[in-house]
């Protein structure tokens, strides 16, 4: 069936697995110390304009979060993130098994308020017991949002500069993040977010690869005895080839960044077949996941030809769904699904 | 100087102090297993109308709170509390630092409401990908709550009913649950604590104690080898007798309860004369702590003749500011803070 | 340059490669709900005898053992395990990270004894203060050990029976399970395996697939919210296709066990080359992990043609070496490094 | 009945009560920051010869080494200590608890030995795998260890220069420090501990308190925000006056050494008494804790007269008993025993 359910439906970019399939027989050494890795390491950072950043490799988005997250913070630390955050939503507490609070800022589509970061940490600091409260230690930020919106260049800006007033490190979880960059409305580049962030990944998973995020720390910052923290969390792959093949792939001829615009490209095409017919939106999402909302009556006839995936409830007669593109979506997908609308 | 900051500048009820030192030279076992424990935990369960109930004794709130949410959770499990609630906001992440995440719900003047907290319920296990998030496996009030405001029967009947039919604990912290029972202004007795709660503690170092609180599970639910989870958590007192025989003093007599009126009646004396002398209050609290809203000019003359606590800005020309009295505040000390208004 | 320096060298078996290839553009649903993961376990437990196990696929050894040990131990338990397993010695602590403490036997070439089992949890029951220790809630065994030795068929039957007595669980480490299943010298089967032991891992990362430990679960005894616990620990795939397409194709045809095969044939080729040519064994090893104790003027020299394991001194003039065969080793790799002895 | 069972069967020396009771009704503010705490660390830094040091009282033995050393060590890190090490074997695995690892060497009568610790430390540096264990990062010692032993100022001199020359700290346990420093037979002073350790405690409540450590950092290394992290692992006191008052009468007119000098004294008649009637000891203990070796006949018979500890089996026919004195053990009571034997 028709599916448009999320961007991480389909296995892998095919030159990623050509590439697997060449350098298979290959003996390399474990746990990332291979030339894949290092080739990989060069070519992002070089993407960055960050050389002097230091790239590490993990499987996925969760175990990134927490493992990043835990290794950075000093223990009387939590880490301040927009309540509707991954980290604070949907990642079955892995930041707390690691023990740290999540400290939660309003959402505001997804991102947090240069502002009310300032209230926060200002109110914190200046409350008398604060000394029995957990210290804001970290921001994070995910770009593209869950709700598929993007911070400006200057909303960074100003994010930033309060991250830097207050001496704590800025953290963008980009899971999503090709398509936050490739997106037909943003300001933002990479080189921008590098100089930006303190640390941020550049997330594989959902943008082509089988699996695997790419950590940058941007500021010769990365947690003494890193691939010790990292195997303690249980996220160091002995065959440390396999993300640093996807990823040197991904990052060679700027591979990862043709087909987050391909994704983009696919988006605008089916955000605008469904305004055409007179569908509202949820918000105006620049990036690859649209959030529709449909009358409940079409709704269940539509999920009988196309899968999507149910948001929340809008009222009584409507819902929010999402339809994600990948790099993987067809311009005869996003033709099919206009001919049940 | 007079001071009325909180509610544990003192020592111990003298009467504590003197049965500490009429068994000082007894040779008694260690870690809770002395005749004094045994004999305060039976005068405990019939106060709280449970013969059946398992009884602990720690030596501080959020030593308990800690310990008790982390032995009672499973792995996956988090717990809902006011956003107001002490051990989301003053404990310096100590639930969190055990790996549980503090699920929170909005204070309404500290307090949780039944109906939030049936649809954050209902919500989550109607929600597609609960898996992949905290679940709720025990429910946190506290009993006089932050803001010195008390559950009526009516509303703890209502959040113990939806605790039942979700099959999770009901947990109640009592730091100050003695000046909460004996408010002019309320219908919630210690046996209806006991019987729409799971879990609660009754505090000791807030109510006349130099350390201790009492837990009690009601339900035969106190968790397997709780002493070696207790000890775990740092929580085991070797010389158990010290919270022994203060409970046990604490609960003869009524001295629990004849101190905590005092406490009240001190309140509501303090409480009469800010409202004659034409002073505003935040909220109407029933019990020991009471929240005046000074003029900043007043607050800083006051400051110079007394002592108490900043709460929080009210606006401009406005400071929230919290008078506590205890089982110590005498009639004179409430009369030479009047001369002073 | 020639290489036995461990068995996860290469990538995948190039059947792996070629389903991941064939499966590529199917859309498929996340977090293991695929159909592959689903074929995989019925397969897997086809092959265990053990129609009623729960199978979960998660990505490499150390994260694995954190999982689960973590997920099955209650809070006040402790795992026990040799002082040479790996979750003591090399997974930088990954299970103590989780809050539990890893109970150390004395290793016997790798093994445990049955009756230094009993011996210890015996004495931890008698002790009248074992409130005040860590429980013993588990035995971990690894099998092959790091060794490369073998538990017999009454060694297993033994622990298993303490471990059922004393109703805790048996857990045996497989991360090179094929080795040992398939070595010349076990009379140990994987449907025994299933048998007496309560979870077991089948691994995959050591035994020729990118990545992939597959936990058997045998007697119905999967934690509650497996999948969340999975989650928490950053263990949890979004593209399960990826470990269940793999085992799929390792439990096809038999490959796991030909390929394990093939490891154990060119390790006893290798092992019968050493002996021919006079030199030591540091232990007799039936699996692929081959242990030679080597004159140190031959170790510098050897090393220039040949990379292998430095395992630990023996004296002042030897040292143990390892030499590790896998799936892909060529009968011709063998015979060059014969040409350099 | 006569009671040698520990040190900690009594209250606290009366002197303690008295000064708990003259100033009860005092009005001080809480958590540590009253002047008899401010009082007590000037005394206890002046009795190290340590002005600079940094002062903090914890409540428990267990609960200062699970803070201290969570609290110092990095989350990569271990702690390493005696196979018989208190933290190994009597804390419910709180250490483990906060996520760390307790690296153990051979205990000889509950020692640890420079040259083992120093092949430790090399051994684990010159490992090439060492980034896959747990790092090092702290040496625990308990003097008088588990078994009454003490070490001599050459053997903590050559273990402080080992953990000097690797950077790791350098903590003692001093639970029962009063009974070592007073012991006939030791060379080691309260400021020569200073001097050695970078972190140590004295310990109150085997020593004379209802509950209390104090926990000095010698070398002007006090984690930053210790307050909250005390706080996190539900070590902070709201009272902390009851841990202030009580040091401070303990290092007023020496008071904690001259009742430690009695119990040694105590404990000396108690060793003469035993000896002179022909019974062996266990090991030879300069401290309060003496290990004497019963015939089990003899060992029924005497457990009807007085209490003792069990320690553990010597042979089929003897078994090891533990006796101790105290700060408030009599030589009546000394002298009553011997007409049982």
């Amino acid at each position: 069936m028709l599916s448009f359910t999320c961007d991480y439906t389909q296995g892998a970019h095919p030159k990623i697995l050509e590439r697997l399939l060449e350098t298979n027989m290959e003996k390399l050494p474990g746990y990332g110390n291979d030339h894949y890795c290092e080739s990989a390491k060069e070519k992002i950072k070089k993407a960055c304009g960050c050389p002097d950043a230091e790239v590490w490799f993990l499987t996925g988005g969760t175990q990134t979060n927490a493992t990043v997250i835990d290794s950075v913070l000093q223990k009387y630390e939590g880490v301040i993130s927009a309540q509707t955050g991954h980290i604070n939503a949907h990642e079955s507490g892995a930041v707390e098994f690691t023990g740290h609070k999540v400290l939660t800022l309003p959402g505001h589509e997804g991102r947090i308020r240069a502002e009310e970061l300032e209230t926060f940490l200002k109110t914190f600091w200046a409350d008398g017991s604060h000394e029995h409260m957990v210290f804001p230690g970290m921001v994070y930020l995910s770009h593209p949002t869950e709700y598929g919106t993007l911070y400006t260049k200057a909303e960074l800006e100003a994010i930033s500069a309060i991250c830097r007033n207050y001496e704590i490190p800025l953290y963008l979880d980009g899971a999503r993040l090709g398509y936050g960059l490739m997106s037909y409305d943003t300001d933002v580049t990479l080189p921008m977010i590098a100089h930006l962030c303190d640390i941020f990944y550049i997330g594989g998973t959902k943008v082509g690869a089988l699996c695997g995020e790419a950590v940058v720390f941007t500021k010769k910052n990365a947690p003494r005895h890193f691939l010790t923290l990292i195997k303690q969390h249980g996220a160091l792959l002995a065959k440390g080839r396999l993300t640093g093949i996807q990823f040197d792939t991904l990052f060679t001829d700027d591979l990862y960044f043709q087909i987050s615009r391909h994704a983009i490209e696919m988006a605008e095409l089916l955000k605008k077949g469904f305004a055409e017919r007179g569908y509202s939106f949820f918000l105006n999402s620049p990036t690859n996941q649209q959030f529709i909302i449909l009358e409940n009556g079409k709704l269940e006839d539509l999920q009988k030809k196309v899968a999507f995936e149910i948001w929340e409830p809008f009222d009584k007669e409507h819902t929010v769904v999402r339809f994600a593109t990948s790099w993987g979506t067809t311009k005869e997908e996003i033709e099919e699904l206009f001919s049940f609308l």
